[in-house]
């Protein structure tokens, strides 16, 4: 059995940044034990598409050696960050997640991974994702499915699409990970493996230098360990105050009677009742909401996402591409080519319309919960069987809604209410209100507590 | 002959508003003079789809009463307004310029109208439209085609879509009207009836209760008589200052060399040429310039405008409606049926391509300028001829760049250098600076002076 480092961040990024700011711990260090880590680990989960060992140590001798000289780049300084493959780095292939080459589609390094990298974080490589961002257990035949650190004996869904960056953070190979997130591809993949996954407000996060699997709905995040990282995370992209936890005491929660709450498996219902019930035991009014209009993602996604991918692939580009694709993601594409542009558009009107009635239906709360997925991550050897292979199509089914609606979201672990798997309680906020988000996810954090960590021993060699 | 009383805006605005303010006329009398002209020369013209001849008459009643009150309202009170007929006007209907009653997509009264009745505008009445507003020229076999004023004898092309509006500002029928321009439907008649013409930044003046033919073009703006008369609207309608003309010295305008000058008529090019001259003569660089995406507006018009339409009709409602619709309107919808959502998807990735090119390609400049159009207004029996029914086609050649560019511009009448019918010339703005494009017209004026008024005796009984 190879030797496995504590994780640096295990505690989470605060932590970490009194123990890099007092001495007790380096840059380095933090990085050799991830790498250390990854070495262990990675080659049964492969969470990495790439690993850049070599460039995160020489980062990490200079973000020391600015830390000597009294520079402080911030709380991200020496954190060490996985870069979900479809968003570009300097330096480093895109594969998008494809064997078919798009790096041309993602572009250069965007302005984001310019910023967490002048916040002084460290990144350490590029992660798996699904097939072009699109698909949510995060199975990808083309380029590999990462397995999901809490089942060693059974390979179960990561969740996806950001299924890598997921897979890293919850294994503690890096300090956070960066994810995307069109339907669900942040919150998903953090309900499946424990973690808190934030979805912002599209456009709140900067999307250059990332693949454009759906413009419309293309929205960006971090997966991390909780509300307090991703609060960290969020100020530092945005270059604002870091939000501050809420008073529990007056808030209002919509809880939406329609869709989400059908189809779960029992120990999903069981423990997102519990959380709920520990929330109002904290003095938060939850009230039952009718919210309609949620079950049309059904409708929208297809109609909107396939055909803008196909659009940016180009269809002669779609078609090179499909002989090598994963199979499930080809298939999904291929519905986009035969859209007809009046139903596109429809769907882009409507999905309008939607927006402006969420907003309405926030009126008087806070925000809405609700399970983050129906169920907790599946054998992907269930795949197999027809019945099962078309729940799985249900992964996405309490997420989309956030995305047509235009709003932001996040995914909490509540494991810790009795799963014996990771469960997500998302929560979801109006367009644009990420830093009340993160400020909510903050208050309830000492009420709901942190999820466990996995028992990785069984993906050593 | 009947009798027909002077127009009363002739002059302008706001020297109307002068003689207004003055006691020296009133607003019952400025709207019975233009009731008058109205039932003398619009059985010809054809200008109007309706005229509420009643409640203009009760409104201006209020209006003098209101001035007697010592109620100044500001530069538009007492000023008659016709209205592009698919634009809701509360207690009017809305044809949309169909026999297909599309009144439901347009919606209720909408901000803009509400705010020119706050300033004291008086509505004479709706004005044709081509159907749907989807045309240049200005035909409408559905529900008419109104005469450009400037030729009694032949029926000549209004310019459209916004034909009923620009006929009756150019015939002196009102003070101003509504139009649209989603691809140079304020711009074309303005250029065939010898105009000023304002189309407005997509989204800078608001377009609720205005049919939507496509939400991704369709922009708003005036047919008056002069730049003066723009500026007060434009400052009415968004409650901020009125433009001031600009100093001319220094002023630099780029003059695209692409497209733009093909295909002129000989009245079109010497008329233009001379304008410029005089613009130079006047102090002002003109400096040639590279616009070849200009180009691909040919591209991109039919791949995004007809689909709009249709999704917002639905297929099933185009099909009712096809057999009463305008033929050659029907068959540029029609069009619609047949675009993928690959083919509408990548148009509009493109279109944002082209608006990040033009705003580049304005660096250095203050505006660019061309021909509104490229030849005067032809007659309608020359469609019978299929070069001059291919030639019409071009109508909107030279406005459309300016909408996929998403950037604003205006027609100004430039027949006064010796052109037998109006000419236009074009002033394009970037996104957003309609202020600024406003006080370059103003600034221009001067130089170019007004163009003349027709003679209008040929359309008397």
């Amino acid at each position: 059995m190879a030797h496995l480092p504590p994780d640096p961040y295990e505690s989470g990024i605060a932590p970490f940044a009194m123990d890099f700011r007092g001495g007790r711990i380096t840059a380095v260090e933090a990085t050799e034990a991830c790498l250390a880590r990854i070495a262990a680990l990675n080659p049964k989960l492969d969470a990495f598409e790439l690993v850049d060992a070599e460039r995160a140590l020489e980062a990490a001798r200079g973000i020391d050696a600015l830390r000597a000289a009294g520079t402080d780049l911030g709380p991200l300084m020496g954190v060490t960050l996985a870069v979900k493959d479809i968003i570009a780095v300097d330096g480093l292939p895109t594969t998008n997640g494809s064997r078919y080459p798009t790096e041309h589609l993602t572009g250069p390094e965007g302005p984001l991974i310019h910023r967490l990298k002048q916040a002084g974080c460290i990144i350490l490589g590029k992660t798996k994702t699904v097939e072009f961002a699109l698909g949510a257990t995060g199975v990808n035949e083309a380029r590999g499915t990462p397995w999901n650190p809490w089942d060693s004996s059974v390979h179960r869904f990561p969740g996806g699409s950001s299924s890598g960056s997921a897979v890293a953070v919850a294994a503690g190979l890096c300090g956070f990970a960066l994810g995307t997130d069109t339907g669900g591809s942040i919150r998903i993949p953090a309900s499946f493996t424990g973690l808190f996954g934030h979805k912002t407000t599209v456009g709140r996060w900067p999307t250059e230098g990332v693949f454009p699997l759906s413009p419309t709905l293309d929205s960006i995040g971090p997966l991390c360990r909780s509300a307090g990282d991703a609060a960290l995370i969020h100020a530092v992209v945005l270059d604002e105050p870091v939000p501050m936890p809420m008073r529990l005491e007056g808030l209002r929660l919509g809880r939406p009677k329609d869709l989400f709450w059908d189809d779960l498996d029992e120990t999903t219902r069981a423990t997102v009742e519990s959380a709920l019930l520990a929330l109002s035991a904290a003095g938060i009014e939850i009230v039952e909401i009718d919210l309609p209009e949620a079950a049309e993602r059904a409708r929208l996604f297809p109609s909107i996402v396939p055909a803008e991918l196909i659009a940016r692939l180009t269809p002669e580009g779609f078609e090179q591409a499909r002989p090598n694709m994963d199979p499930t993601t080809a298939q999904r594409a291929a519905h986009g080519l035969t859209v007809p542009a009046v139903e596109y558009a429809a769907a882009q009107f409507r999905r309008l319309e939607l927006e402006a009635a969420a907003a309405e239906r926030f009126d008087g709360l806070d925000a809405w919960v609700a399970p983050s997925t129906p169920f907790t991550a599946m054998a992907m050897e269930n795949l197999q069987y027809p019945e099962e292979a078309k729940r799985a199509l249900l992964s996405s089914r309490n997420t989309q809604p956030a995305n047509i609606f235009g709003i932001c979201a996040a995914s909490m672990p509540i494991q810790q209410f009795g799963a014996p798997l990771p469960v997500g309680l998302q929560l979801m906020a109006p367009r644009g209100q990420d830093a009340k988000l993160l400020s909510l996810a903050l208050a309830f954090e000492p009420v709901l507590g942190t999820g466990p960590s996995p028992d990785l021993s069984g993906f050593l060699d």
